[in-house]
């Protein structure tokens, strides 16, 4: 069927491909002219404004957008006007699922329908196809039934959800899914990243330790003498284990190329669905201690507890009178 | 090749059958006579005695334990005036890897071999192979690869721990890595269990609540409006997404069959890596505070906070006159 | 001065009362005829209607709102067309700091002031003083300053944050640094019950353990010997200690008159505060892991992990078979 | 009565002038003569040795020990062939309370006691007197009466604990209630200072933010406005509110001397006790994650998890093709 795409980064692109790839008809355009020529290349039409996007299809049209969550609104906007009764925009993007909610109900009066799509699948999911989460009305939402199909994974499983796709509610409830999704995925990703720096500092007994009152003693080095290979460590894991996942088999790979990960500064991002995941556990009185452990470890990855930090070293002073130890002496 | 089972659980009777398959000829002990039937009838060698199982092994010896880790040190205990110089002891339990360290050091003046193996794949493992993280000397970790080739997964992989299992280092060290690997699957386990609780609260907004000082109010309802499939949503992440694994895999199974999971109270035990893990990281001052609150997540669902919400209630009586609510209306 | 209480519960009265043994005049009025009884025999001037309280003041009128945060939005909406240009609303509960902001603001076109005050003390205000934290116009805060000084703690410190009370900021600024401070007291209270519930179980070596697999062990048993006196130790670290406190005071004296709190269930209540604080602490990017795990423990005291724990037991169950223990059997 | 102290650091030099100024016989050594001259000038005893501390003490003997609980082993073990039957040894550092049960044990044969005396007070004891938590046989605690008197802060309470010196029970109990102290303190100490971050960064939406999807958008920036005044805020609570404490006292002299803690690098470091809390608590099956989240925090502090961090930035470029953001974009 024919579709347009709003927003041709590493995911939309992707997503593309794979719909051209399955015969869909795929009307592409992205503020950088050079990501839209890439796809035209693959057969996709290529316009350069929302004006024209609109114009090249016909009725009832389907603009999937594909953009970071601060921008998607304004382009919602910028939409609105344009479009008919019987049309649909379908955000894809890591918008907070709020925003369907509200959205799909601005534009009810229009009779635009406003379809939630949480993606999943990363730069992967061209070949591996992607994992969709999906909110909306039922009518738009069958109708773009061969777009899901094409878009996830596929198989032969019995339902949709065994096939990689789901409708899983109202307006907000794809979104809502996909939020609960990647908070844990952070989780997740914190229990493999706190367990392996476990592993790298298996041999703090062969350290030499100061012996003051700052520094707390490892009272049996004896039992942290062993220089651990990490990479084949998280090969064998993905071998029969309990812990084998698909972030297992990325991690292993990665630890592979890369033993000391030199490549990376450690400033981990968010992008806010971890954020609104919390939220919601706390606005329904759901505990997610280890999913909010999982954010702020990131927050403090990126400077945000050095305030904090000094706090304490602050009180240790005013109580104790504790000095800090130099960088180099205070390892942990 | 020639090896003994000593505890013929879950585990250790699986082992076994899938050592059988192989060819190779087990002699297999437990204290419970059935346990020995079952296997002669699927053709390995029963005894009724530690002596027994010792004295039907040709040496070198290789005797595999497969025990509670609160039973392990009175059996290596027993063995070992029964070992010549040259046989080995394999610990396939969740032991601690510190007794490994020191069993080993204590056999070695015996010229007894200490192998410490952690086994991970549950009651899959029969069919799916385990994973082995292999502590110990070299030359019996050899002379043992026929074993633990046949007990891993295996495939074609270029190297063993491609195919399932990994000289990890000396005594201690297999011990050492299976801990870590239970410490995060706490983690991974507690960040799936907290997002799927959160997706069970979603609806939290058609409930009415209470308006007084005492109950936090939820501001905007209608943004928890959804009645959402666990099972479906499970089985959808399955595919395609980000955080797709083996334990996915199972929860999804899981709430298939069972979706309000009746037929389980919310005791979660603990077997003791996950102790052991945070431990580890508390000595050598890495942290870990997703593994450590998934630990403490297990502590108190089986009542370990009592005496400290308690208190907390206790508290605000004291500075706010503050009266608990009643069971029925204190919900999260 | 005049000024009128709205909502006499256990704070409102006793700030009432404190008022008028300092010469205040103060009109009160509540849904309980007792409760305002109780004050006109204390020499308020009663009334019998949100009415009757408005007429019974002179201009600039000043209402002080003490009511849970839920019931809080009702009474000012009522209150609004009854009121004139120079009067001013004063929020003394636990509201949102954000409806202090939006309140204040479509407050300004009728030139009627909102002034919100986070008020700390408790039961114990009406003898100690409260703690004010205030937001507002500046003009208002000042006209309003005999009364906070009167509820304030007072003495002769130079400024108003040394005597108890503080001008924090514009609008919302009050309840933001009161939010802010029950987030805190969370934290304070979940590290002293931890820490007494670790005191509670220093005899966990006298009992015995199961050797199953299901059962950590525990390996030293002769390091967890202690019967601690658990009223006497809090009582002890009021005196010089670095933990000395306030609530150690009060927790000392809890414990003194019932050392195992049988009075008490153990579900803490939260009524909001706590939420509101890490909701801010997630939009501004600021790690408060302690924050958030005091305010999840809260909410899983009352049930909330419940499905959680189920699912991780149905997980133990899939991948290793492994069968919860019964209660009784399943101590931490 | 007579008293030797080695181990002349912040805390023996000073509770030694306070045993001075009650009119105790006090011998004072350290390793550094300097200190022991200090205190001569006061009116102590100095020696040049441990042989001559010894020999400068009258049977039955009383040696103070405050040293590095890294170096206290070795000390005890000097001490003890050049002590009598009937002497005692008194450990008031931060060493473990497994090495008081131990060291009492080993002494036990020679009739010599050990006394493990758990010490808070920090730099003020001088003037404020210290809380002394104390474990140890009864008559040789008797014995020492007056010291731990005069030590404490005194007043005229009716029992021990209210003067501030109790007795928590035999050798080990002193130090394992101390330890618990200390890590009820990390946890008190990271509520404050995790929400006087936040308040910190309540002016989060004056500042423009990246509108990219590596960025979590904040959608309200309205409600982050607030220019707070930390010192005064932590003035005003010190008066009449919950959280007021002795911690929240000096706190707030130190953000009144240098509001942003210039003088601070935030590396906090932690000395021992923290850490065996938690191994306490892992071992007896206590829930403790907010006393661990503030340990694992200091571990963070000094680059703990810097490893982990960059292993989560791998695995996001590896799912997704997450370009880490520079330094100065990556705000928390």
């Amino acid at each position: 069927m024919q579709i347009a795409m709003m927003g041709l980064g590493r995911m939309g692109a992707n997503m593309v491909r794979r719909l051209l790839r399955d015969g869909h008809q795929c009307v592409v355009y992205d503020v950088n002219p050079d990501s839209v020529a890439a796809l035209v290349a693959d057969g996709a039409t290529g316009v350069n404004s929302v004006e024209a996007m609109v114009a090249a299809l016909s009725g009832p049209r389907h603009i999937w957008i594909m953009l970071p969550t601060a921008i998607t609104g304004k382009v919602v906007d910028q939409l609105t006007p344009l479009l008919s009764a019987g049309d649909a925009i379908i955000d894809g993007g890591n918008s907070n699922y709020r925003e369907a909610i509200d959205r799909a109900a601005a534009l009810r009066p229009h009779n635009i329908a406003y379809v939630d799509v949480g993606t999943s699948g990363g730069v992967w999911g061209l070949d591996r196809g992607y994992c969709l989460m999906i909110g909306g009305d039922t009518d738009v939402v069958q109708r773009l039934d061969p777009v899901f199909a094409c878009l996830a994974p596929g198989g032969d499983g019995p339902t949709p959800a065994n096939r990689g796709y789901l409708h899983c509610g109202p307006s907000g409830a794809g979104h809502f899914v996909k939020m609960i999704h990647n908070g844990i995925e952070y989780g997740i990703m914190a229990a493999y990243a706190e367990g392996l720096n476990i592993l790298k500092g298996a041999n703090a007994g062969t350290e030499t330790r100061a012996a003051d009152a700052e520094t707390a003693p490892l009272s049996e080095p004896q039992y942290y003498q062993f220089d651990l290979n990490l990479p084949e460590i998280a090969e064998v894991w993905r071998h029969g284990s309990v812990i084998g996942s698909w972030l297992l088999d990325l991690t292993a790979d990665a630890l592979k190329t890369d033993p000391d990960l030199k490549a990376f500064g450690g400033r981990v991002s968010d992008s806010g669905e971890g954020r609104w995941t919390l939220k919601a556990a706390i606005d329904t009185g759901v505990p997610a201690p280890v999913l909010a452990t999982a954010l702020f470890d990131r927050f403090s990855s990126r400077g945000g507890s050095f305030f904090a930090d000094r706090l304490m070293s602050a009180m240790r002073y005013s109580f104790g009178g504790h000095i800090e130890k130099p960088a180099e002496d205070s390892k942990p």
